[in-house]
């Protein structure tokens, strides 16, 4: 049986991969007075009198809503609210499976951006975080912005999640090659949720005596080039990107912006580069080549030019996967009681990610399922969290 | 320790009730290839191929949205969002345990009409129903009316679970005191939620040739008296009411209500009622005071007067609760595929309810926990809905 048709079956036989279960017991009438009416009653007075007594009584505390619509599903595109499901109830279970949250999906029908950022906020009470998922860009960026204010910790996977990995690739792919992380010159081709949040998050790697610490250059591609300022297609995201990228104010192809950089993060589509393209790029290059399931360029052939490889895939070495952030950075936002996810704590993410290998031209990363991974990433995040003050005081 | 120690001390220790599981493996890259990425986007493209496979690869087939704003949470009144999440875990819990579906908790912060409407409609695709909850009367009639048609059970079980329970224990309690249903005049105090269906559900019993069958006469009261048409203060949904109930045209108080009825229920307020005023009812009369936790009329006092008295409470005999309807009715529409809950299914779910216990004046219904309860009626159920061919055709 092939990988389809297992999927297929795995998915039929179970009816889906997510189900509920009650934490306690309902098997006399006594408690059923204490689960349910009366004795609920009492619990219910106590968050009415104090809202924040919720965390203390309720599963708030643990519960996280995969929030979609669809709109951007894995390399599928649009496929729509109903056809994501699979891939939320997917997400929910890694989310009980590796941090032991209770995620539970919520697929929304329309893709106006008013009404999901007016659906996520209002469905907030029950959750104690919300994990955007499977947005397309640009609409991703608004969305998210609008939800961060809500007291609770809003990411959307797809920037952050990855950003966080690739991060942390960059980082053990830097010791190998024996560089410096703020030397590197690093082209990002992609300029969508993922690329967007990577360069983001490499312009501001940490703060030492306020002076803010970033890798040596960024440029950004997208599908016409590289991105500078003032070039005249450019959406509102890009041109903020255009801002804070690209210092030496390049131009032109992917290609061209290759000539010197150390690193190539390629966020994607397939078979875009060949070997030669990368012998313009700096001695020990570091290629991740992300695009799924076809990457930029294929590993072996990457290999052949570049010291560090890595993909998005699990048959090659060096898979830099979301899964490898999310679960333990909502347990460390949760076990924080942080009311946001801040730069800070995706850095130590990142740090904490990095720190579980000893890392090797072909192992930068932990394997996805290493039962480390989760509580070294909640335990870097929970303390960036208080360390920053964006707890809650209840 | 008392019930409030107990229920709050069982919330805090558990982190609230509620929680997510996994129904598959997930410790291999093999596992993960199929749950996940890439074997999961095999199964996105068969439902975005064909929407209606969701039910079949995705958990929606037993998934419930329990959804509320909080504002008539219990009896406690408008405690909001926050403070209800208790009673919507505590349901979740009883979905889980007594129905063995996967029930989540949706509290709507806002309480616009409009909103919760729409908000209900946008997060339908991952559920296979939405049970509606402790949401005020007579706003609770519009939102769950703009939700019929969106083509998976919705029922405002605050309306219908009553209804259901509380016709199946008249249907009883008629067999106790030797009267048929059809002869029964009925005075129902309270036009709320619970007061305003359990009177639709009494005045189309069923039909046969055509013909529908309903109890003799009902009057339905609220804090102002009986209700009839042309009365000056009435909204829309008493006004609806009153054109279908009070055929004679009484007008006046609870108590001149009450002259030669067969059934008192009382949905309102407790201690409404002495003994003395159940003497102007017929002989062996049915009382069913449900206020909670105080009764319109204290059972003892109502037993000296008339046949058979229920109330809502555990303490007493007899106990009229929602528990016994919503398991069994949720579980008979998934399971019949249906895309509503009409009245036919409403009215099965309260004989086969009846149906569970060979009647006496002390037990006109089943014990909550009674396991055989949920089969039954969702059997009922769900033979009613192929019957009336409310059930999709995938």
């Amino acid at each position: 049986m092939n990988l389809k048709e297992e999927a297929l079956k795995l998915h039929r036989e179970n009816k889906g991969k997510l189900a509920a279960k009650s934490k306690v017991k309902v098997e006399t009438k006594q408690d059923l007075s204490l689960v349910y009416t009366p004795g609920v009653a009492e619990v219910c007075k106590e968050i009415a009198a104090d809202t924040s007594k919720i965390y203390e009584y309720t599963f708030k505390s643990n519960s996280v809503a995969v929030v979609t619509d669809g709109s951007a599903v894995l390399g599928l595109g649009n496929i729509g609210a109903e056809a994501s499901l699979p891939v939320m109830e997917g997400k929910c279970v890694l989310f009980k499976e590796l941090g032991d949250i209770d995620a539970f999906p919520i697929c929304i029908k329309t893709q106006n951006d008013r009404e999901i950022i007016n659906i996520a906020r209002n469905i907030a009470p029950a959750f104690g975080g919300i994990n955007l998922e499977d947005i397309a860009a640009p609409r991703c960026f608004k969305i998210e912005e609008q939800l961060l204010d809500i007291g609770i910790p809003v990411m959307h996977d797809d920037q952050h999640g990855s950003a966080i990995v690739i991060l942390a690739a960059l980082m053990n792919a830097a010791k190998v090659v024996n560089k410096r992380i703020e030397d590197l010159k690093v082209v990002i081709n992609g300029a969508g949720a993922a690329g967007t949040a990577t360069a983001k998050l490499l312009i501001c790697l940490g703060v030492d005596k306020n002076i803010c610490t970033s890798v040596r250059e960024i440029v950004l591609c997208d599908s016409k080039g590289i991105i500078y300022d003032g070039r005249a297609d450019l959406n509102e995201y890009k041109m903020q990107m255009a801002k804070v990228t690209n210092r030496s104010k390049r131009k032109g192809t992917l290609k061209d912006a290759l000539a010197g950089a150390d690193v190539f993060i390629g966020l994607s589509t397939g078979n875009l580069l060949v070997g030669d393209d990368l012998k313009k790029m700096n001695k020990d290059s570091i290629v991740f080549a992300m695009a799924n399931p076809i990457p930029e360029i294929m590993p072996d052939e990457a290999r052949k030019v570049a010291t560090v490889v890595g993909t998005g895939r699990s048959d090659f070495p060096n898979q830099i996967n979301n899964s490898l952030a999310f679960p333990g950075v909502f347990r460390g936002a949760l076990d924080a009681k942080a009311a946001k996810i801040n730069n800070e704590m995706k850095i130590a993410a990142a740090h904490a990610l990095a720190g579980c290998v000893k890392p090797t031209k072909d192992n930068i990363l932990p394997y996805t399922l290493d039962k480390k991974v989760v509580p070294a990433v909640a335990e870097a995040v929970k303390k960036a969290a208080i360390e920053t003050g964006v707890v809650r005081r209840h």
